[in-house]
């Protein structure tokens, strides 16, 4: 079955049974989408439905779905059409704009017989609603949605369902919604302190709160430490830099929509920077390079900053401002295959290292507008090619998706959901070395043109750490937490111990937290656990007097007692883990 | 003697000298500067002097000097001034805006009568060039420079020359030029490759290359621990954010000749942020504060742009773009003193570690236009005054020096050539809170302002590293040296050990390098030393067999053997020194 086709005819049937149950409705639209359908509606004021008319809705749906409507296509004049549609403003809008001289419409129900309802329409759709599973379909809730998607126009009400081929899928993926809504990033970030969304800083701006600038740092500094161990050098760039240099790459010309107006400074302008690029070639080029040198390989954490428009923002995962994990390497284009191997090798480490362990690897193509000769694509496409087959690896074409200056690899990453997330991107940039004009000398002392591969692996800090918080729940391994420890005196008499047990694990690197609030030992206990925290350390009497502690490990409540001097090994064999 | 009489009397007297030597000179003005005095000449074409005929000059000014001639004021009117003056253009024009109805002017020499000189001027000069000490001054530069120093107007000469009173203090000055030339930032910057700056991307914006970000990132991780030890939390905020922020703050009221202009998103204003307070403030906010909470410490490595006049830039010390080590703190009044003690000690601390011994510290009191009541300057500025008295500082008052919102402390480092820095700022704020209404609530439950502290204990990354630069002429302490020591390799058979040195340093969390390249001992060790590394470690033949190294220290040479066994020990109590 075409699923897409399911969709559809569900959001006829919505129609159909809006319809039936407010005669005075004006239409606007209704397709299939993604996991399911929608139809915009304009109510009579007064009868807008909440959601508590849901149930009523689709319980008419069933109703007419039980009837076996058949769906029909029927071409018809302009003229017919506007007869038909003479109540529905919307409709008669959309036949205006029109071309050709029939009109597409599809009818559900026998028309003067019973319940009907037809529609402009393409369709495709089912032959008849016998195809569907009553219970395999859900209406998920109202929104306002502007006529044509445009501002100036009228707010009209837009009503969503999901639907699937079975019910089985369907209650998987209410079930996964519910569990992706505990886990919104957005909320669980406001919880445990990770981030701000301030609307007076503006959206897609996000602040980062002490609690998320050590996640953040640990991201930093373990990408910082593996990166110079695999040869690369780390600089920082500024955030603005002269339009002219957008210019020479080409962004200004093919990016320009992503980008923000310019600043201008004593007569000349000045963009803030949408990528890093530019910078990381002008270090390059701050002295001449041998073969001897290549590869070269830049790292730096670059914070860029994009236009996006705010109805597309979301939390941390779709930003205005984002630092990229960004890194450039230039080497000769023999020593491609080999770079390129490393990058996928040592991104996949470093993605496991996070936790995750399924991926999806794609191959993308030449597009359609592109740089550069045909001869040069194929081969840079089949070094990836070649990359992909030796490391054994599975991964699928992405006809035509590669960037205009090179195909690329990315890897999208499954997270405990089963949610994909675009994060790795490697890209043989062939486009940049000729509008830069970078080269090396060879070992004939000849000036060659380099390869340039930019790549990202984590994509941005901001998407990452999205994508942590929801995958983890915000309960994240011990070596990533915030807060690793927190050290919870019974009473009063146990805060000088609690206080040196604390102190030590701080001066051994770890980060701890006493607890002295004059709270109940319970209500200290449930904030450690809301707080999501790997480790609480109780000390009352008894721990006091045998120098122990007893241990509570997030997930599993009381572990036992521990020795105090032993607490600093135990934690460091958790690092380890 | 007031030494700027001196001073004056000798740009006279240059004057004077160029009367002579070239008659058809046009004067422009001539004061009296730091360390010396110049003045402006418009030449015939053809007779500009170059730097070499600057000996010729001092030959006659020193003529003059023994003519013992007298500086006598005399008041004329504006109708005998312009007589005088009719061959002096831009004296004739200085005439014309003159107010009253006398013009004062300075004869030298005797009219009539041998060498003499009369310009316009209010003085005040010395009696005789008997005064002077021939062997107390030197014309050092030829620069270009506009009149009235408006761009649209005419390019004159200027001819600079430096003036003390005793020989010896011109020598020691110039002395401490000639090597405060060869420890030029700017220089040494590019020589060590530290950081770049590249007309393309724009004045005042440095790249860092990757030596520079890795003495940049030791100051920033020795911080970032300093300050967790002293209660601070890190935070990390945007480059952009709504203008209405900083009309809140009242920067864009008070501060906007250094904002760069807005960027328009979607209809709204934004601005590349000057400063990072309202995001801390934001931060503060996010939740309530009770009197238990206080203080508040926020810090950040926060990148700041603020306009500067192109001409005023000046390597890292004077940039558009910088990265401030700022931070704020919110306290209870009665907190006040105790936290600018913290401060002033901890600052005092951080910078010692730097290597600076000598400070000047300053109190800056209320400036003429100001924010707030009397009463609360006055109690503040004691507070200031009595934490000075109780650490027992030396220091002095910078009367109206204070910023708008509060009075101040700021600290001057002294670097190795005696030159003052300004780095550190403490700064005790009662308006921010007011305008954000920062508030906690207190032991009674009621809503109190807090006092909020802003402060930069090295001022800026950018600035504080050229200082540092400078201070050691690149030759930095172990900790901070960008590569502490280089293994070198005396021929091909002692690579394999050589990098094995290296290696295992590396892993003790060491940087080192390993020198492979393909040539002579005597080159390799030359190149370290230009490099200023602390540590070569040469291997050949003999430290091979014996398991050793041979060891040359930065500034000692050759300082023997050492068994490779012993060199972590020794490299981890260097870095305790």
């Amino acid at each position: 079955m075409d699923i897409n086709k399911l969709r559809h005819s569900l959001a006829h049937i919505l129609a159909h049974a809006i319809q039936e149950l407010y005669p005075e409705i004006k239409f606007g639209i209704g397709p299939a989408i993604e996991n399911g359908f929608y139809y915009d509606f304009e109510f009579p004021k007064s009868q807008n439905p909440k959601p508590e008319d849901l149930p009523k809705i689709e319980k008419k749906m069933k109703e007419i779905i039980r009837q076996n409507i058949a769906f029909k296509k029927k071409l018809i004049s302009k003229t017919d059409a506007k007869k038909i549609f003479k109540n529905q403003p919307y409709k008669l809008e959309l036949i205006e704009e029109l071309k050709g001289k029939k009109i597409s419409t599809y009818q559900s129900g026998k028309i003067n017989q019973g319940s009907q309802f037809i529609d402009l329409c393409q369709g495709p759709h089912l032959k008849s609603s016998k195809e569907i599973d009553l219970n395999s379909f859900k209406l998920t809730k109202i929104a306002g949605a502007y006529w044509k998607g445009l501002e100036k126009n009228k707010m009209l009400t837009r009503i969503y369902g999901v639907a699937f081929e079975t019910k089985k899928e369907l209650s998987d993926y209410l079930k996964t919604q519910q569990e992706a809504e505990k886990r919104d990033h957005r909320l669980l970030g406001q919880k445990l302190e990770l981030f701000l969304s301030d609307e007076e800083v503006g959206a897609g701006l996000p602040i980062w709160q002490p609690k998320g600038t050590i996640l953040r740092k640990n991201i930093q500094d373990y990408l910082y430490r593996e990166l110079i161990s695999q040869g690369y050098e780390w600089i920082i760039s500024p955030h603005i830099g002269k339009l002219n240099l957008w210019k020479t790459s080409g962004h200004w010309n093919l990016y320009r929509e992503n980008m923000y107006s310019p600043i201008k400074i004593e007569e000349e302008e000045y963009m803030i920077k949408p990528m890093n690029c530019p910078f990381h070639v002008k270090v390059l080029q701050s002295k001449v390079r041998s073969y001897k040198d290549m590869p070269v390989k830049y790292a730096e954490f670059g914070t860029v900053y994009r236009y996006e428009r705010s109805g597309t923002l979301h939390g941390l995962t779709r930003v205005r401002g984002f630092t990229q994990d960004d890194a450039h390497i230039w080497c000769t284009s023999e020593q491609t295959k080999q770079e390129v191997t490393k990058l996928l090798k040592n991104g996949l480490k470093i993605l496991k290292t996070f936790g995750f362990k399924d991926f999806e690897i794609y191959l993308s193509t030449r597009p359609e507008k592109y740089a550069g000769n045909l001869a040069g694509w194929q081969k840079a496409t089949n070094i990836l090619k070649q990359v992909l087959q030796e490391l054994k690896l599975k991964w699928q074409v992405d006809p035509g998706g590669g960037v205009f200056y090179g195909p690329k690899i990315d890897i999208k990453i499954k997270d405990s959901l089963g949610r994909l997330w675009q994060c790795t991107t490697i890209q043989v940039d062939f486009n940049l070395p000729e509008r830069f004009n970078i080269t090396y000398i060879d070992q004939k002392g000849k000036k060659q043109q380099s390869i340039m591969v930019h790549r990202a692996l984590l994509g941005s800090l901001e998407r990452f750490i999205g994508v942590l918080i929801e995958h983890y729940a915000g309960a994240f391994p011990f070596w990533l937490s915030p807060v690793q420890a927190r050290v919870i005196p019974v009473g009063k008499k146990h805060e000088k111990y609690a206080k040196k047990i604390g102190e030590e694990l701080a001066l051994a690197g770890f980060r701890i937290e006493v607890k002295t609030e004059n709270e109940t030992l319970s209500k200290k206990i449930r904030t450690g656990e809301v707080e999501k925290i790997p480790y609480l350390l109780i000390v009352g009497d008894k721990e006091l007097k045998a120098k122990t502690v007893s241990l509570r490990k997030r997930g599993k409540g009381d572990i036992g007692q521990i020795k105090q001097s032993q607490l600093c090994q135990k934690f460091l064999k958790e690092l380890k883990n």
